[in-house]
């Protein structure tokens, strides 16, 4: 029997920080990509790296490898190493920009994370030293394969991308919008993009405009909607950005919230604390599970 | 006779984008450092690089290099390879913050440039498509050479600094600060960070509070401050930004630029076009010069 080259894999790297390596699921069990690929980055992708990972499967080339792929055993690391950048954009959900009183953008708003904030699903996040406000926010993460300036179409850009994961753009409101301005103070701090588990190749999701978001805190449900809720969708999201700033195979795209963050809530409002738990869901893009800790 | 090995260095890249060679500069001379290290990056910063150049240099070790280091042969690339972040200080001189119309900054300014904007000193500056608003800020770079996070004193927070270069933080002012808010979208086009040509070892700039800032287009002084004029030292500015964010070896901070800039200029404002002439000079750091292109 041969294996179908068009049914989905999932791409991960596993082990500990800086020393992850690449994995593929498929149907369940888990393969080696080593015998591709030293690891999965910005060149992998722009290589047609995830059209050998589907021959190699097919070849059955590839040796099983002996981890459930849940943390349980070896650490999940972000599916991606190294990003060169991780792009934002901000309010691209309607409610979320209702409930955090914020105008509804006429075009993306963007704004930039440091690229050293992505760590595993499974990894713990850190409240900053002096927060009080540290917030979450489940998003569709994009992940570039091609370098994509002053894109034209939407086909353009969505031949750009390589595929998706779930994203955690955890941040500190105070930071954010009480500290002098711009955003970025509060979106940084260290820790603060878990992404992962999985890189799902754009092929292998779907509709990616028809899939739903979910974040529970502490087990309670707290942000749900869909991605057809999006103002601007991804197509559009990543030939925008390509007219401002060049996007590179690795580079990340967060895609906007969904509302449901602590601080679209009631007062006193849930931010985070050491020992709470967050959990996060895209349809096909697996599952995420932080503990806070305190930086 | 010994060289003294606390006479002053400069440290540079030369060659092509992507494929520079580490040099040094020492008494109107040209090293090469490929003996030494296959890059000045931040793991070279971190395992004491610059002290191990300055032996080098004291025993003579280094071979001689037949070029002026002054782009007229080999170009001269960014004097730091690859950093992770450019973390930027908005509105840190008093007259930029008045020239732009924004209030005094009671705490430092904080946002992002995507750290693929970083070219050398002498490279082309490409007015982005669509741009009518192209400016300039000459500003002092800090090059982050330990890793700091939350750092307490002032001193802490020198001791974590490699060295300084000169940076042009070129921003497009109608994507900064007409298009949706944050000022990431005119701050991060591709080439809008000229960087270099040296970095000079903290240890060899002297007083860094006491730099004269130059900048002027097609021959005109348009930017003349000394860093005696920020609001935030650079020993705060490095202290305060590790409270938000991990700084990193390698990593790029630009302290903010003094007032000139055309956005402060009266109607019409003399933007960059294509064919224009920025030059740019800080006490120590040598000099700039960057011709306009169109992208």
């Amino acid at each position: 029997m041969t294996l179908s080259t068009r049914e989905p894999i999932q791409l991960m790297r596993l082990g500990p920080p800086d020393h992850e390596r690449p994995a593929v699921r498929h149907r369940g069990a888990l393969y080696d990509l080593l015998p591709l690929t030293a690891d999965i980055d910005g060149s992998f992708l722009e290589a047609d790296g995830i059209e050998r990972v589907r021959a190699a499967l097919a070849r059955k080339e590839l040796p099983m490898l002996d981890d459930p792929g849940d943390g349980s055993a070896l650490r999940v690391g972000a599916p991606i190493a190294r990003p060169t950048k991780v792009v934002c954009i901000g309010l691209n959900y309607k409610k979320h920009a209702e409930e955090t009183n914020a105008p509804i953008p006429t075009e993306p708003v963007l704004f930039m994370k440091a690229a050293d904030t992505v760590v595993g699903a499974y990894d713990d996040v850190l409240v900053p030293r002096g927060s009080t406000k540290t917030d979450w926010e489940v998003e569709l993460a994009v992940v570039i394969g091609k370098t994509a300036r002053y894109l034209q179409s939407h086909a353009e850009a969505l031949s750009c991308v390589a595929g998706y994961a779930i994203s955690n753009d955890v941040s500190e409101r105070e930071f954010q919008l009480e500290r002098g301005g711009q955003w970025d103070k509060g979106k940084s701090c260290e820790t603060f993009n878990p992404l992962g588990p999985w890189l799902v190749p754009a092929d292998d999701v779907g509709d990616v405009q028809q899939l739903d978001l979910k974040l529970w805190v502490n087990g309670q449900l707290r942000q749900n909607l869909s991605t057809s809720d999006m103002i601007f969708p991804v197509a559009e999201v990543v030939r925008y950005v390509s007219q401002f700033l060049v996007l590179r195979p690795g580079d990340v795209i967060n895609t906007g919230t969904p509302p449901g963050v602590a601080l679209g809530q009631p007062d006193p409002k849930p931010y985070l604390r050491k020992g709470d738990v967050m959990e996060l869901e895209i349809q096909h893009l697996g599952r995420q599970r932080q503990s806070l800790g305190q930086a």
